[in-house]
Parts: structure tokens; C-alpha cells; sequence
């Protein structure tokens, strides 16, 4: 970096909210010119913030509820450099804030919020414990596959999202056998870092808009939150999207209903329960929340059929 | 457009070069706020040029030649509208100019030159002929090979360059057999835009370097130029790259021994002869070229070994 930074801000949260937010950007120094974000999720996460705060929470609060224009906020540059394989925050604009006082969640979005740059090194993750090895893959997994299943596909985000899929589930199950593979390692980081750019063009569907309110309600990790719902989403795509048909075919190598049961698979054999009884939910309270997910900007990107999602539990 | 457009330059040429440009540059408007490039790799090239002109060819030049520096030329906006599928040149910021009667070859190279957005639609080229529809098709597949044997790959451009690879030699030898059909077209004109995000990230390599010698001593076109030479240059990739290996390995699903193969008989089906004999040079000469070639930056790209190549002769 050439000098020593500025300040060095390490009380990032899993899942950032509202209140410790309020804390980290007054700890930010005016000379701030350029963030660097080093770290998971959260980390880029919190770094948005900070980067589009200028010291003081309100604003980005205020921008958060619709109440000013980004012209408000005064942005500054972030590079990013990830230490977990999952997230894609490296290469979007946007950056999730939850308020769980008020059970809300927030994403911040403004196209400065792209990092000017990203290091993505697969040795940055050698000593990530393998239960977030798994948690953030498949955040990753679940990116590529909203993607797909997504109103705003386009030819190019589809291959990053199915070059990404398919290198996932290969090589988790190999990577958690063997945690110190760096070769292993890369092939999932850069199907992470490839999921971000297939997302980064569409948003997520209803996996991600499903899994806000099970963080929120059940402190569940991200990552399985918006991934145990995959096998259902999967039986529930839209069997006219031909071309979505083509994409998750090709995939798991079967039709849709055994890719469904393939992916239910692949998630059990990583000690992920898929069904959401586990997660403590009755069948009116996620049937209830599926509904209310489909409703969500994220869920109405879903190219599928809600009720045929809805049956299934 | 909103309204009508404020002059339509329609003065273009094959292979754009200096004494054509300095014409078109005077019949631009100084009203020109953004150039439509509407047409092929040569249009494409010679909006470029227009662009960084100001309605004169002389500080281009000038720049071309490394007498003056970028902060010399105001760069107006272009949208690029590519109705052949091969070019790439809507997603880079270069454009290449000719100046054969000094036997030179200029690329002009400027991120401003990167066009605002690019509408890549297949049916604009429905009614290709089928002989340009084979050369800017073997443009794009030389575009994606050049950026894998090449020392500015990534994974990202690498992804991009298989997946281009494959499809077009799968679809291309289809579309001739039946060249309205615009499955295929769109095929191929997706793959053509993937093989150009591949190498706006590395540059293109020797084979590239090796074609404007022959475009400027033999007249031919520049996607045959630069696709003929394949086969002997991946015969000639760097061993010991194995990432390049595994990626050739995938796109022919051979050995690099019957890939090269697999290339002379896929460009030999489109009636590409494959010996530098059958464009006029004599094994003197030929090797001369290559030689010449391996000097220039491209050719200095290749991880490859330039005396294998030469030896193949």
C-alpha cells in the first residue's frame, strides 16, 4: 500500500445493522480517501457503507429509506479483497444492511459502490474453517443459480452462472475432504468471483428474497439460508424458459427433476437440511413466507412457478 | 434515435487506411455528439477513428504514429451496432488503421474508445453472405484462441475464449449448411462477443501479429489471415502451460497432436487452405514472417515456442 492506512476499522459484525454501523462510521477518519475491504461478506458489506457515509450513518440511513437521492451521498473509492469465496461483493454495486430491530433488511445501491479494484486470491481463504467454506460456496452457488432463474438473464451472465454452478458442485465436496487444497481453493474462488458477475447483471430471485426473513427470523447464516431452498426452486422453474431448461440440464447433466433431487443431495452430503422444518418452520409459516417472498423485487425476478413452489411443502 | 441523425458516413472501405480516413474525417459535422457505428470490423474501426478525430485525421495520425499523446484527442461517444458477427470490436477500445503504402499497420488504443453500449441483435446478420459470414466467424474463433496461448490470460478471459471456441466450431460448420437460420446465427454472434470480451482483456497474440503482413502483401481478408495459421500454432503452444493445455484439451476434446488436426480439417471443410503456399509465399519468405511477427508486441504475447512454429514449414 505504500504507507500504513489511516485508521484500521475491525468491529464488523456478521450480518452489519443499523447500530453498529452508527459506531463504525464515526470511527472513520475525514482523510479516508480510499477503502480498503479485507474480509467476507460482512466486510465489503460495512465497507459500502462506510465508503458512502462521510463519517455519519443518517445519510446512508436516510438513503436506505427512500428519503434522499443518491446525490447525497458522496462516495469514495474501494478496493476490495476478499478472504472468504462466496459473496461477489468484489464485483457489485450493492451491499446489504439489516435493520432487526424493525425486522427490515436494506441494500444499499449505487453504481460508485463498485470496488475500482478487487484481489482475488484463493491462498487469502487456505484458513477459512470448513463450516464457512461450505456456508459461503453456497452463497456463491445460490447467486449463479438466481441468476439464471432470473427475468434479467442474458446470454452472458447465463455462461458465468453455469461455468460457476457446475465448477461448485464439483469441487466442494472435494475442497471440504480436503480444506488445505489450494488448487481446490481457486477453482471455487473464481466460480465465486464468476457468480458475482453473473448476479451483479441481474440481482437474485426468490432463494435470496426467501432467505432475508429466515436470517432475520432465525439468525440463520446467509449462505444456507438462500441455499437449502434450492432443490425446491429447482422443481419449480418455469418448464417454458426453454433456455433456463437448457442451462440447469446442462448443469447437473439430468432432467429437472433429477437435478432437484441431485442438488437435495449434494446439500444433505454437506450436513445442510434442506427442509424448512429444521429451521423451525411450520408449513402455514413457510408457506406463508414464500408468498410474501414472491411479492418482493427479488421475487418477482423468479422465471417460476410460485404455487408449484408453494406445493411442494 | 429520437430524431434523425445528423450526417451518415457511408465512405467506408475494407481495411480502413490513412488517405480513405483523412476524407471521412472531413465530412464529420462539428455538431457530432455521438457516432452510431453501424456495420462490420471496418466500420467499426473507422468510427473509432472519427471519433477521436475532431473532423481531422491529423492528430490521429499524429497519435498513431507516437507524436503526440491521448490527452491530444477528444473522444465523442459510440454506440456500436455490428452487423457481422466476428469483430469483437464492440467491446474494445481499439480500432485498427492501415497505411499500406508505408507497409504499416497502426492500432489506435484508447479506454475512451470503448463503445457506451452495443447492440448485438443476430437477425442484423441474417443476410451475411455465407463467405463473410466463415471469415468473421474464424476472426472471433482466432480472437478466443489468441487470448488463451496467450500471457495475458485470466481465468475470466479464459472462460470467455473456451466457451466461444467450442461453440463456434460446433455451430459454424451448421450455419453454413443453412445460413438463415438464426438459432445459429445467434449462436455464433454470442460466441463472436465473448471471444471480444476474451481479448479486450489480453490482446491478441501471433497469429494476429503474423495476418497484417498478409492482409498487406497478399490482400487477404483479415479473418482468414488470421485464422489459417491456427493449426500450426496450436501444434506449437507452450507444453508447460497447463492450464493453456487443459483449456485446448477441453475445446477439441483431443490431444493438442489431433487438435491441430481437428483445426486443419474444420477450416479445410470451409475451404481455408491451411499453407502459407497456397497464399503465395515461398517457405523463405513464410518463415521470414513468423520470425518478423514473434518480434511484435502480439507476437511477443504467445506462450508458445516460435521455432516449433517455424519448423512446421
Amino acid at each position: 500500500m505504500g504507507h500504513d492506512p489511516i485508521s484500521i476499522i475491525d468491529g464488523v459484525v456478521e450480518n452489519p445493522h443499523f447500530s453498529n454501523l452508527r459506531g463504525l462510521c464515526q470511527q472513520l477518519s475525514e482523510q479516508t480517501q480510499v477503502f480498503v475491504a479485507l474480509g467476507g461478506g460482512s466486510v465489503m458489506d460495512t465497507t459500502k457503507v462506510l465508503a458512502a457515509s462521510s463519517g455519519d450513518f443518517k445519510t446512508v440511513e436516510a438513503f436506505l429509506k427512500g428519503k434522499v437521492d443518491a446525490q447525497n451521498l458522496s462516495i469514495k473509492e474501494i478496493i476490495a479483497v476478499p478472504t472468504t469465496a462466496g459473496t461477489g461483493s468484489e464485483v457489485t454495486h450493492w451491499g446489504t444492511v439489516w435493520d432487526p430491530e424493525n425486522d427490515a433488511k436494506y441494500s444499499l445501491s449505487d453504481t460508485r459502490l463498485y470496488p475500482s479494484a478487487a484481489i482475488v486470491h484463493a491462498p487469502f481463504t487456505s484458513q477459512l474453517p470448513v463450516s464457512i467454506t461450505i456456508s459461503t460456496a453456497l452463497d456463491a452457488l445460490s447467486h449463479a443459480l438466481e441468476s439464471l432463474w432470473n427475468k434479467n438473464r442474458n446470454p452472458i451472465s447465463a455462461m458465468f452462472a453455469v461455468t460457476a454452478s457446475r465448477a461448485i458442485i464439483k469441487s466442494l465436496p472435494l475442497l471440504v475432504q480436503d480444506p488445505t487444497n489450494l488448487t481446490l481453493r481457486t477453482k471455487i474462488q473464481e466460480a465465486a468471483l464468476m457468480a458475482g458477475l453473473a448476479f451483479s447483471n441481474t440481482k437474485t430471485s426468490i432463494a435470496h428474497n426467501m432467505s432475508y426473513a429466515v436470517t432475520l427470523d432465525k439468525g440463520v447464516a446467509h449462505g444456507i439460508a438462500c441455499s437449502f431452498t434450492l432443490p425446491a426452486i429447482i422443481a419449480a422453474v418455469d418448464r417454458n424458459d426453454h433456455e433456463l431448461i437448457g442451462y440447469i440440464t446442462t448443469i447437473f447433466n439430468s432432467s429437472i427433476e433429477q437435478a432437484s433431487q441431485k442438488m437435495a443431495a449434494f446439500l444433505k452430503a454437506l450436513d445442510v437440511e434442506v427442509s424448512p422444518n429444521a429451521y423451525g418452520y411450520t408449513r402455514d409459516e413457510w408457506q406463508a413466507l414464500i408468498r410474501d417472498a414472491a411479492q418482493g423485487q427479488r421475487g418477482q425476478n423468479f422465471s417460476g412457478n410460485v404455487e408449484q413452489l408453494i406445493s411442494q411443502f
